[in-house]
């Protein structure tokens, strides 16, 4: 239809398929790579990394954009032709402005804080990882400057997670939530025992763990035409392509809820990857529109589904197919009661569902602090264990389980927490909405028939890929802009219903 | 040491990691990838070959090449920087004298070529694969014009894979091997129950045959640290790094030695990048010299010492311990003999030692005629059976398992089937000149001490990955040229000492 369409497509076609190949050499590098391949991985990593900055940032993909405009503004805004050139031409600009120098630098601050980090963590030992993370959060500094738009320095890095999003904004609906959490969380510690959790502590064979977590997936379109589930330290999803999708989990013997609820979780991720247009294959616009759009399908499937009463209608004969001992003597509510206990801890990515926010609210608090210049990096331990008191009542004996728990900040990632949360909020809008759009939802859940809420995910949202920025795809999908109450409501209920009225 | 050398190599670096980046990328497509996969994979594929092609063809490097001229000189010729350079500017000039469109044209008939192949060979109809394989040795004419210097078309084809060899050198030495070949197949033929074959026929679980495969590989250095042994439908081996060495097998739970001895083979070819000088890592010398130097290493693994009387005293009670039930009443001497059946058969890639080399003269002096114009294309299938019938006795009943079985012509590959053949013919040099330099080689094998072999092996062979020519190479492993004799007689006196003798 147009050449220089055709052959800026072409190009990011190619660029695409380095995204993606980075993403493979990751996902071997954590789960099918003989430890000894890991020396050279890095350079390999580091060649596809450069190359794709190379050759996107290119002064030739700059002029394509600008030729381009009559041709897009002849289109339609939500056609696929004139969303990929606006997007492309939103990140062109944006990696312009970034010094090759800084990208450089950046990237390797961040490999060598990621080697501070887990040493200093093993070591219990912050002081070993604070001149890589003050060179980090400098360097980060210095990238904010790339940007003197800003209203303020964290507006710069959120973007590069949450396009369009500001720190005001995450300022007024995590204060919303702190508020509205705090007092279930001290509900919850009055009553510590009304929960337990022990139908889901014992030991589960790793191989037995797979399979429920395959046979559950399944119900989900999981299938090994274009689907695999590894096993690695650290989980996430990769797409390779909308028609290959790598889910990982991690599996504890002794802790079913592990495998569980992580591979649900990738599955939500996994879904949303798999979901995108075909028509949108091997460009920029092949992939989530944000993390938090991200995260909203991840917890959805880990929590808002699998922490239902519904699902377990559903799942519980298939784990008690699986595991006919170890539930023997367990029935459907004692598993659903199990698999919702809420119980404050040091570890966020051990979190229950209501605790976990307060986790993300209090590093997002600490980063703003460090950029607005309010806060010292060495003082860090001291700022994080008052929080983890004063939001979960809870002493930290060190820091390895305190302020180093996380490897964001070794990697460099500032800026990013706040998606977890927000992703957490927006998945209750989106299910709200669903369940107001369709009745019987929670029927269809408790009979396993899952067609319909993925058929409603796939058209609200994961079809749209990332043609439209996050607060457009938000409105889409949520109906309205990011809103905590339906995540306030649902919370106080699952509390109440759990531990009893509030005083 | 010098500024212009260090960025020759750091280009080099980078198009090495995309040289291994598609290795992976074909290890993953072909043991773990969905395929779901598979389309995308193409494009991610044609990606990486694409950028190798633009970045090794760039003029920068051949300038740097130049500029080069007098630190190569200044060094010695077997220094590491002085074979880069050599080395290099032989693989550039070769590449630019092959167009792009051509090259372009020549990568996309592959592709076309090894569908109709797949297709044709399904049906059983050579007309089918007609005209893209026309087309193959179309453009295999035209890209043997690109070099107007050699004495005879083949010799431009051979070059690709084993550089410096002539079509005149191969026609020598397979002539002397077909005449010291086919009185052996006869006799062969005269007996053909001299030898029972029994004892790897039968039931062999698949789990097994990896145990067992791993537990012999152990000896050889296999471990998890460094190694990869994956089941896949065409075995290979990949080397991610010289510290990640993925090999590929195939198991037939009917035929325990299709497992057995594949694995050997492939171990052999992973021996060998395993052993390439950790100092060549990340530059075009970081692989074995040639194909037939490969299949150098393949074939001694698989054939000399795998089907030796001596290996199968060390492996006897470890095949035992794998699978006490099948071989409960079978004796080594039994094994030794089973495993070394030889029967002439229709399908080169399940061919015993004996006849092997017989379907490869065959591909050669087929392939020589196609391209010296005395052969049409479709006169193939004629040709073909009339030389089945009189190098091994053989009817062929139909295409698919005639000229149709094997995928390389469909991918274009021409001049490649003579590196299998020319690798077994030095695998018997090599290992003759191992034996006369160290006395007790064979009673170390017996013991299953295969350090000495593999020590030698680096030390003579791999270590020096392509840092010589494959003829220098030839020459520093098997201290002499290319002299099928060795490999003549070890065939002859293993065929007596198995079927009686000769009459």
């Amino acid at each position: 239809m147009n050449a220089k369409y055709d052959e800026l497509r072409e190009r990011l076609g190619e660029i695409h398929d380095l995204t993606k190949i980075g993403w493979l050499l990751n996902w071997d590098q954590s789960t099918v790579m003989p430890p000894g391949g890991g020396r050279v991985r890095s350079d390999q990593l580091a060649t596809v990394a450069r190359l794709r900055h190379t050759m996107f940032t290119s002064d030739e993909i700059g002029s394509m954009l600008e030729e381009l405009r009559a041709f897009e503004d002849s289109l339609p805004a939500d056609s696929n032709e004139a969303s990929l050139i606006r997007i492309t031409r939103y990140d062109w600009n944006k990696a312009k402005k970034v010094p090759i120098a800084l990208a450089s630098n950046l990237a390797r601050a961040s490999g060598e804080g990621y080697q501070a980090w887990k040493s200093a963590r093993a070591n219990n030992n912050f002081a070993e990882f604070l001149p890589a993370l003050e060179t980090n959060i400098e360097l980060r500094r210095r990238y904010v400057e790339c940007f003197p738009e800003v209203a303020e320095p964290y507006d710069a890095l959120l973007d590069d997670f949450e396009q369009g999003l500001t720190a005001a904004e995450v300022r007024s609906v995590f204060a919303r939530v702190r508020d509205g959490l705090v007092p279930l969380v001290r509900h919850v510690l009055n009553h510590p025992d009304a929960v337990d959790d022990s139908p889901m502590r014992g030991h589960f064979p790793e191989n037995d763990q797979r399979t429920l977590s395959v046979e559950l997936l399944r119900y989900w379109g999981f299938n090994e035409e274009e689907w695999r589930l590894d096993p690695t330290a650290h989980p996430f999803a990769a797409s390779i392509a909308t028609s290959d999708i790598r889910l990982t989990t991690r599996y504890d013997q002794a802790n079913l809820a592990m495998s569980l609820f992580g591979s649900l979780h990738e599955c939500g991720h996994g879904l949303y990857e798999h979901g995108v247009s075909s028509e949108l294959e091997r460009t920029p616009l092949c992939r989530g529109s944000s993390l938090s759009l991200h995260e909203s399908q991840s917890r959805m499937f880990e929590n808002l589904i699998g922490r239902s009463r519904e699902y377990w209608i559903f799942a519980y004969p298939i784990l008690r197919s699986v595991f006919p001992e170890q539930f023997a003597n367990v029935d459907e509510e004692s598993v659903y009661r199990s698999v919702n206990k809420m119980e404050p801890s040091l570890i966020r990515v051990e979190a229950d569902e209501l605790t976990y926010s307060l986790h993300i609210i209090l590093r997002f608090e600490i980063e703003l602090d460090l950029f607005n210049g309010t806060l010292k990096v060495s003082d860090l331990p001291e700022v994080w264990n008052a929080k983890i008191q004063e939001y979960l009542g809870l002493d930290v004996p060190s820091d390895d389980v305190g302020v180093l728990q996380d490897v964001h900040w070794g990697d460099g990632l500032l800026g990013y927490f706040p998606t977890y949360a927000l992703g957490t909020i927006i998945a209750s809008q989106i299910w709200n909405r669903m369940n107001a759009e369709f009745t019987g939802l929670n029927d269809q859940v408790a009979r396993g028939q899952f067609d319909p809420v993925r058929s409603w995910l796939v058209e609200h949202l994961h079809r749209h890929g990332r043609k439209f920025t996050p607060k457009e795809t938000i409105l889409l999908a949520a109906g309205g802009p990011i809103d905590p109450e339906p995540y306030l409501h649902y919370l106080s209920d699952k509390v109440i219903s759990l531990y009893g009225p509030l005083n």
